[in-house]
């Protein structure tokens, strides 16, 4: 178990109704000024725009609205934010979304005090110093970004799709989550929103770090409990204890909880971010094709822990034949992304011909030479397994 | 599972040298005017007390010390540190050692600001609103105190053992966690912690509520990792990496990580705090006895939460004699128990006698007609499990 630091300041306030705490949350964090930031059609349609703009009316909370945040949120939003809270000068922002929306404010949030162009800190070029603080009404679990210090942007101008982590700077003051405001999500929205989240506890699990005994049981129990549930919720998309159990499993993939002291690996995230860079697909999907993928390339290069991956998370019975073991857990994996109606190739993707030079081109332009660190993959590898999620 | 809040605002700084990091952290956190609160001699002897003294003279930060506090800490040094903040002006505590140290540090930092006795903190008179900011250099995985808002204290006057829990006002504002100071721990106080972190989580798990699928699976994996740890330390009190998972164990086993959403039992804390004040044993070796015996009576009146513990935790085989196999898991704990050195009997406690009528007396002033919530006990359910600990 290597150093780490373990820093979750977030007020999780976690049930039935509590978005209706939203307006008293922002005050405890000294809100006066609010944006509300969303997107499409679903938070408008559902009524609960309008209920968290009548909290705000009624604890006297001034606020602006930025409607209309697209999945792989854009830069072109963020600069209209920017300009918007500086113009109305506000002093708190609200997303309430999922993954996008919050994401798209934690840029917005970093942006309003800088002076350059907010998209030094995705470039790396500058560390965040100041951010506006933010507040969360989760909808969609998936990202994890209600509880991160965390947040991606696409630049449309060469599609780059870049990330900023924080240790503390972005983590929301408070995130409001009520499964019961899930329930009417789609399936496949669900699906992908399973898969991001078992992504982000794959990431942090798959490390070469010894002695990770506690998060290495925590991954596990938490990729077997999402398993349960995702498939309890494709059955039964209004049972709120497999609502709840997901929309939680989402936090704590992401905010820390899991995978303490591990190198992680971050290799298929990287991958992925470049498929739905440049084929606007959905990320969780991109992850399920991406994933196993990884995992194949891993039975043969690294097999140790995907193998006690196998037994752990999927059953497979032990053996002294660990790529057996690893090959027959990526089965299982696969089985339960279809049963859940994911993709795991490119085609059911919807991507018959992908380009996989551009792929591996802008992944390595993007990231250097070398991704992930459960193995250090360079272009030859990324190759092979973008051709492994071609066959 | 309920609706609940998850608010961990401490900044855990883990690993190797971090106590070097304590001064920045003071100063992160406001801290100007510092009062080190400490027990006997190990942090003396060790030197730590010293290394600490001195980042914080480096770092230009004004100090005084409150040392001497003991096991089960009392009232008279709460009161010693109240008086000695206010005539010294300090506005940051610093807590350097175990539960009992942060414990005391707690009462200390609700009563300064309190005009009225701290005491009635603990007899829930009146709610603390105001406390001094605390940071903490642990040297004993145990309580969990250095992540929680708890703090329990014995009142001498009456030997009335009792706790205060706060949402967010006696959290830390950060824990520096270096696992190498542990390595000269007794292995009897090593195992009471072991069993006083497993008790935190069993208390959470064992609970009506249900679909707990995420949390169940959290705690069952956070206990397996403790059980084989705790082994491997008691064979090699040297070995970093059980050294390490057991600290950051006994963390999460109490800052609310394991267990969200669950109504909680506590009922076998409640009896073994009577126990502590009474015959002043460990906290932890009080618990290695109670456990056992509230399990064994569990297998009799709820049944489900056991078997299910036995089988994920245990791994006892899955049977429909849910009793027998309830039974067996209590035998497995037994036997860890004794194998890490810890009693499980009144007796092998070193009480040749308890004085029952006394505890069940104690326990029913202190805490009510009935105590615990898996099963809602009165005076006579709690001593037939003062009597099967007595067996």
């Amino acid at each position: 178990m290597n150093n780490f630091a373990f820093y979750s300041p977030t007020e999780f306030v976690f049930g039935k109704g509590t978005e209706s705490q939203t307006a008293e949350l922002v005050k405890k964090y000294k809100g006066t000024k609010v944006m509300i930031v969303y997107g499409g059609g679903s938070v408008v349609r559902s009524g609960l725009l309008d209920k968290v703009k009548k909290y705000l009316d009624e604890a006297g909370i001034a606020h602006v609205e930025l409607g209309g945040i697209q999945p792989n949120p854009t830069d072109p939003k963020v600069y209209e934010g920017i300009e918007l809270g500086r113009r109305e000068g506000i002093d708190f922002l609200l997303p309430v979304g999922g993954g996008s929306v919050i994401d798209t404010a934690k840029a917005i949030a970093m942006g309003i005090p800088y002076e350059g162009d907010f998209w030094d800190f995705y470039m790396n070029k500058v560390v965040p110093e100041k951010a506006i603080p933010l507040g969360v009404v989760l909808t969609i679990p998936a990202a994890g970004s209600e509880g991160s210090g965390n947040t991606v942007i696409t630049k449309l101008d060469g599609l780059k799709k870049l990330s900023v982590r924080t240790h503390g700077l972005l983590r929301p003051t408070f995130a409001v989550m009520n499964p019961e405001l899930t329930y009417t999500l789609p399936a496949w929205q669900t699906a992908c929103g399973v898969t991001d989240m078992m992504a982000h506890i794959m990431e942090r699990y798959f490390t070469n770090t010894e002695d990770q005994e506690v998060p290495d049981r925590m991954c596990e129990g938490t990729l077997k409990a999402i398993i349960t549930e995702a498939l309890r919720v494709m059955k039964e998309p209004e049972n709120y204890g497999a609502r709840a159990n997901l929309m939680w499993a989402g936090t704590i993939a992401h905010n820390g909880t899991c995978g303490v002291g591990a190198v992680e690996d971050w290799a298929s995230h990287f991958m992925e971010h470049e498929v739905s860079a440049v084929y606007d697909v959905t990320h969780g999907a991109g992850l399920a094709v991406i994933f196993p993928a990884w995992l194949t390339y891993m039975a043969s290069h690294n097999v140790g822990k995907v193998a006690q991956y196998a037994h752990q998370v999927w059953d497979v019975p032990e053996s002294d034949d660990k790529k057996a073991m690893a090959l027959e857990g990526v089965t299982r994996l696969k089985s339960f992304f279809h049963a859940i109606g994911m993709p795991v190739t490119f085609k059911e993707l919807g991507i018959e011909h992908p380009d996989i030079d551009l792929l591996v081109k802008k992944l390595h332009e993007n990231k250097g030479e070398y991704v992930g660190n459960y193995v250090r993959l360079n272009a030859q590898a990324t190759r092979e397994i973008y051709e492994l999620a071609n066959q």
